[in-house]
């Protein structure tokens, strides 16, 4: 099995100033091509602890990729230290680096480009470049011949920066695919939302006691996408791995039923947005204690203006009745978080921004506020439709503010997504 | 110096299914104390891999945190193996946790325990027991004698669940304080907003280069936060350090200015915040291509409801329209995204709102869309404060949708902070 280790540079990481997401991307990428990832450090910017740190990962490893120490400043020594690691003779500039450097500085009106920046571009003569389209350092990658360690070895360099280094992977793996032979591995996601962890693996113990040996199954709960189910399987050919995938998913969306809201990278903005596109209907948010969240998972989705309209953050009472039109006497008897709040809300972002749907939320996302019977982690949803309004009360019994917004705009969403299935058969 | 290396254990973070956390926590709480993480490491919880990375770290470090892989199933084999590492002769039962184990799991009726729960409160005797509040597998701590690898060393097995990983920190320290006699280590970061990093590390690169030996500056970008600035100084008594940290940390400011908007953890939204609590005034915004992503940056700081009173997220046209009451002429005559949109939108949204300040954005994030004069990446953002209305165009010329969404939405919270800053002061 090909195996690779992820390095991580910088002390912002030792320190504890920034948490690595980067490993955890390329894992999962690696992973879905069937390289096993055996181990992931983070070391130091110094030249003595990169050398350690890359040399011990391609003993022991036939893939190292490196992340972090590409910026353009002094504390940032993780290309020339490649460069003398690989044994570069002299560094060369690259030219579609550096194009892409002019491009983007100059949209930043920044050229000519200084001698700092112009440098981005230049790299050790024993590397291959990747270039970075949304960055000024160049991704680099080292093809390590057999007899430096043993066995071949491919390494790559990628910035730090998190979006720079995930552009970076489709061309990593595509190398690595290209230099070694793989196993096949084939995976297949179920998204399912609505259901807990410990009550959805009760759920499907039977089933999943009885998988056989080569096909793997893994929870992956988050709070925005609800707990995803990933199948993996082994050993076997495209054919057979797909089939088999397939056999149980089936048997999955049966156990499963309404649960199941997608596949693969789907979210529940994602899904909803193309039920509604296809029904041609629009949608649009109240947002209370969410504050704006809701709106930004709708419209973190490419091409959301087909479908969502817009939203109104009533974050202060005065907004809920000026521009939604909710009832002082509402919020005077039943307070802003209430069903009666709610349903008003939803009812006023409806006529307010002409939809079809409208969503919204009023709860307590905390740390602070709330009461004994409406503690920190309350919510009220209503969700409005042509078909009427319909409302709920999620109780989370948490002061975690941000998982809070994160728990209320996604159970939101859900309902909607419930809605658009049961209710509304255009 | 006393220096430390993290350990993690567990397929699940090998495999990207989970983003390490607790290591970042821990570094911090190291770090604070002056002992310096030199490394961490991710390995996979086999007996081979556990003892290989643990025993790599014991002849590296003085200090060794390791956590994962104590659960009660049969692939949690963290514990056997440490005692294993450790000389340990017998397992003892510790009667403090396994009280815990009988409250905890009383509260959701699973007792009598199963015997697999119970040994959750065997620990090897080689170890000293830090309880474990709010989980069942106690923490442990092992003394290794100089003798073992040339230097006393310590070595913590904490569990992977971050809030029980977390609580068990401060005892930690404690045991290492105890332990050695430690170095100290002072941080100050410093937090700038509007100059690219290279620009910025050409402003103070004769400050940088004349820094002291024992003064180590990194830069930190990020499209949301800025480019912080983070002082790092070793080797120095209390007073000393923090003198030399608030020196060099004036001269900053004085080449810098007004693009610093805080220190530490600060934020824009936090920052403007304190300001509008601090003055009494409100704060609404009036989002096109930024979706809810800037309000939720307002509301994601709690106690927001203060200052933050709303916001329209006018997607649609129509809503730009009825709600904010941008006119018709100048959504043909400009288009949505121009000056003249992006102001009535601000001023719309200051008298919708009721509020003292407003914040407008309008642009095209991408990835689609867009024209050559006004490509994806492009916005307009205007501000309206009881002086006026100013507006400023931004191009990033990128097509990276979520990206362009944070540098609209982190720009136009500068643009409110330094009319704060230079325009109104009450």
């Amino acid at each position: 099995m090909v195996t690779a280790t992820i390095c991580t540079i910088g002390d912002e990481i030792l320190i504890g100033q920034i948490v690595d997401t980067n490993s955890s991307k390329i894992s999962t990428a690696l992973n879905s091509i069937g390289v096993k990832v055996v181990s992931m450090v983070s070391t130091s910017d110094t030249e003595e602890d990169i050398i350690n740190t890359v040399e011990t990962a391609l003993k022991t490893s036939n893939v190292v990729v490196i992340t972090g120490g590409l910026g353009p400043t002094k504390d940032d020594i993780t290309k020339k230290t490649l460069g003398k690691l690989t044994g570069a003779t002299a560094d060369v500039e690259n030219q579609e680096q550096l194009e892409i450097i002019t491009r983007i500085l100059s949209a930043r009106g920044m050229v000519p480009l200084s001698a700092l920046n112009r440098a981005q571009a230049s790299v050790p003569n024993s590397c291959k470049v990747i270039p970075n389209e949304f960055g000024t350092a160049p991704c680099m990658e080292f093809d390590i011949p057999e007899s430096r360690y043993g066995h071949r070895a491919l390494m790559f360099s990628l910035p730090g920066v998190p979006f720079e280094a995930e552009a970076a992977i489709p061309k990593v793996l595509e190398s690595i695919q290209a230099h070694f032979s793989l196993d096949k591995i084939f995976h297949k996601t179920i998204c399912t939302f609505g259901i807990p962890e410990s009550t959805l693996a009760q759920q499907i113990e039977e089933w999943e006691d009885n998988l056989p040996e080569n096909l793997h199954l893994a929870y992956l709960p988050n709070p925005v996408l609800g707990v995803r189910l990933r199948l993996s399987i082994y050993g076997v050919d495209e054919e057979t791995g797909k089939a088999e995938l397939a056999e149980n998913e089936a048997k999955l969306r049966q156990m499963l039923g309404d649960a199941i809201y997608g596949e693969g990278t789907d979210s529940l903005q994602k899904v909803i947005g193309n039920t509604l596109k296809e029904r041609g209907m629009t949608v649009g948010v109240a947002e209370s204690c969410t504050g704006g969240f809701l709106a930004s998972l709708f419209t973190s989705q490419p091409g959301a203006s087909e479908y969502f309209h817009g939203g109104i953050i009533s974050y202060d009472n005065s907004v809920k009745m000026n521009v939604l039109g909710v009832e002082k006497e509402v919020l005077d008897n039943y307070g802003a978080v209430s069903r009666e709040c709610a349903e008003q809300m939803a009812a006023g972002a409806r006529r307010v921004l002409g939809t079809d749907c409208a969503i919204a939320t009023t709860g307590i996302a905390g740390p602070d506020g709330g009461t004994p019977e409406k503690p920190a982690g309350t919510v009220w949803v209503a969700v409005a439709t042509p078909e009427g309004i319909e409302s709920k009360k999620f109780s989370f019994n948490s002061t975690r503010r941000n998982i809070n917004i994160e728990r209320f705009a996604s159970n939101a969403l859900n309902m909607l997504r419930l809605q658009l299935i049961k209710k509304i058969t255009l």
